[in-house]
């Protein structure tokens, strides 16, 4: 498929190909509706034991893009973009952490705390039996799930999207305050319009075979 | 939502939210076609510099289940779905990987080896920096990537599904020798049909709320 124009009857799989890495995009600004709907995609994706242990920064504004920037190696889709999405992990799990989401449970399901009390002492201990080192690592994966959600919900939308993860977590928390809100940048996702003159947007998509990838045990 | 059934007339938005993690399965097996375009959609993922550092197990066979599940806690999911995924990244990521990955390029856009050298030197150096284990967490995060987009593409198709982290990595790796393989175990995707009787398949979505999870920088 070359198609650079995203038409509403494509299949997913056929706006899977018109998406790529869109490194050179307009600067012009996504319909509010489609933003959110993507957002709710992502806020929708699954985590380990349904945590969500992150938060998601949503830079909108030049200013702050232009902050960014240079600790991205300066790729002008931090700019380019319309949003930068910002996955943050949480750098300590905490007990806190694990009580705010036994009373979200409570709050959105009605199932009584005594209840969960079970389920509460389950997390705490995955948690508990891991160094803070595997508990960041933990926690950072969960966030590219939601990056996988944000892709393809973009391409449903006829959103261009970068997932990126060439840029300074250390500088982003800085600029940022991260630290203080004990969060680590994980990934990036910068959503925007492509460049129509951008040649990756008519280069073929280079994947493995299917044959490579995939080994069917029967 | 409380919807068990899947309609076809269904927003992406209402898929995601009809999608829940099915732990009780009834064993049927799924529709080829369905099965091969949730697998297409994984292999379309994006992933750090497009190398898809990782293969992916389809584990069809109840006797391969079988051999599977008492390292995986004995979760009901692990025999009673159609098809288990593992997704298994490199262990050590080695410059035949980038080279193969070059080819690739090579073969399936066209480009020059020649052409390639600056790239591939990119991605050699930006391994070599890296320790082992980083590179391992590296390799593995791109699978989570790709999990994400076997959730979504599963939930736009009325397939029911897992995502697994529930398991013991090591064991897996023994009984599929991974080890021989260079590969290991990082996460699962069960794909199935629920039990209607499962009543968690009623159960309201418990999420952070919008304005919990987004924080706008404008």
């Amino acid at each position: 498929m070359d198609e650079v124009t995203k038409s509403s009857d494509m299949s997913y799989l056929d706006s899977l190909l018109w998406r790529y890495a869109t490194k050179r995009m307009t600067g012009e600004k996504l319909r509010e509706d489609k933003l959110h709907r993507i957002l709710e995609a992502i806020r929708n994706s699954p985590s380990s034991f349904g945590m969500q242990p992150y938060e998601i920064l949503v830079i909108e504004s030049n200013e702050w893009k232009e902050k960014l920037k240079p600790y991205a190696f300066n790729q002008s889709q931090i700019t380019g973009c319309s949003h930068l999405l910002i996955f943050a992990y949480y750098n300590a799990v905490t007990s806190d952490h694990v009580d705010a989401y036994i009373q979200r449970i409570h709050m959105q399901r009605g199932s009584s705390i005594d209840s969960l009390q079970e389920f509460r002492e389950n997390i705490q201990e995955s948690i508990d039996k891991r160094s803070l080192d595997a508990n960041q690592i933990w926690a950072s994966k969960q966030t590219y799930i939601g990056l996988g959600f944000g892709l393809v919900a973009a391409s449903l939308e006829g959103v261009d999207a970068c997932p990126m993860e060439g840029f300074e977590p250390s500088k982003f928390d800085q600029v940022l305050g991260l630290e203080a809100k004990n969060l680590r940048s994980a990934c990036l996702l910068a959503l925007g319009v492509r460049d129509p003159k951008d040649k990756y947007a008519k280069e073929k998509k280079v994947r493995k075979n299917f044959e490579e990838l995939f080994h069917f045990y029967r």
